[in-house]
């Protein structure tokens, strides 16, 4: 393996964005830090440094958290060649699929294309099984609650959330983001027999923001708390009136869209 | 723990139909065989004792291979004490949930209800994910085929073996049933994206023959041989004319039905 220095000092630059699907507890999250299992990151730039010889940055629409699947991640990366998509496509996977993690798409992007800041919205799916027997087969997969969920409750607590509000109160203490105001565009409940899908989508979220929605919204679907609860969390806007965190390995990052 | 004597020497006897769902990668398969992994069947058997402190035989209504997962498998036993179903799904799940297994219903039936020869039908599901990149998601729940598959041409080939013929070109050598004749009432492709779902349903099946089935139907779809070779193959009455046992990991048991 060639190690060359991290952006090699070439002329042309060839953008190339990948969509990402990954096991989300085969990794640390998203984002590269200090831990014993590699990041998302980490994985998909050692493999590219693996077929490449050096190492681009790769830069991602969303840091996913520990636990926290994808089922379509965007990211992209600077390359010095040109090469056909599937190639690169390809090659990545080779390093990337005994990891836990596939390249599903790639697509050469103008370089202003930018993963993160380009990103118009962001779609987030959250899978619960809820049903009193053990889930073996979803268990890591979806939060399985054991006691009955109103479903028709948390939708209604749901609805309360839509458009564009101060969401501190969904907020993880960690969070950094300069301002708690986002647009919530979608949040919608789905039940098939014991499988409970949300959907979640906003132009971006604060950390733990969706996680903390869904945990909100199962407290009053459980009968603790009533619909009409949410409203006041919401004008609250402090952490220590909302619910507990969902755990990460019902959630799942599932689209990320960009103008044409 | 107290341990008796195998089937216990008492005057009443309970029957309970009870209703498994697991994860074939963890077991051995359905049936108690020498193993190091344990089979569906001991686990159960097992949990049963610690639980009862006598060890009721189980008997299962289909024996699943290493790998095969289960929905809704249906096995009775029969216990010396009427006990409220709840209390012995939930004491049952407390030891074969660690284990990869769960029991979904607990019924209580007439001493003539047999799990196997009761049976009036079995449904089983086969996963194909059809795509070119690996699939980190669902590699242990999906046969995963990189070739584009023809559903159609899978279709139209899986009609010709609907109906009541000698599927000896579809039976594991090692089968053991006294005849090859079965009826196949079910056996339809439905695709969503890349995900292909195939329902299969009989009232029995010989060993191997919804895999092999399957291996048949996708070396059609893959282009391999025409749709008109199902005719053939199934008149050859020959396993060395079909095509490849598909993987135990894309199948699913799921559901067992019984006369009302």
């Amino acid at each position: 393996m060639r190690v060359w220095n991290r952006q090699p000092n070439v002329i042309s630059m060839f953008r190339y964005k990948l969509t990402i699907e990954y096991d989300g507890l085969r990794f640390c999250g998203w984002q590269r830090q200090k831990a014993v299992i590699p990041s998302v990151q980490e994985a998909i730039e050692a493999a590219l440094c693996e077929v490449f010889g050096y190492a681009p940055l790769v830069e991602g629409a969303g840091r996913t958290d520990s636990g926290v699947h994808a089922l379509g991640q965007v990211a992209h990366c600077d390359l010095q060649d040109s090469l056909p998509e599937y190639r690169i496509q390809d090659a990545l996977n080779r390093f990337l699929a005994p990891k836990g993690a596939s390249v599903i798409a790639v697509e050469a992007v103008p370089s202003d294309f930018h993963a993160r800041f380009s990103a118009t919205s962001r779609s987030y799916v959250y899978k619960i099984c809820n049903r009193r027997p053990p889930t073996p087969l979803s268990d890591t997969r979806a939060w399985h609650i054991i006691q009955p969920l109103n479903i028709k409750a948390m939708q209604e607590a749901a609805l309360a959330l839509i458009g564009t509000h101060d969401f501190s109160s969904f907020r993880a203490s960690a969070c950094q983001a300069p301002s708690p105001i986002k647009t919530l565009e979608d949040f919608t409940f789905t039940q098939i027999g014991e499988q409970i899908t949300v959907s979640i989508q906003a132009r971006s979220f604060l950390h733990n923001q969706v996680r903390i929605m869904v945990g909100t919204c199962v407290k009053i679907g459980l009968g603790r708390w009533p619909t009409t609860k949410m409203q006041e969390i919401l004008e609250a806007k402090n952490r220590c009136q909302s619910g507990l965190t969902a755990p990460p390995h019902g959630l799942y990052l599932a689209h990320v869209s960009y103008e044409s």
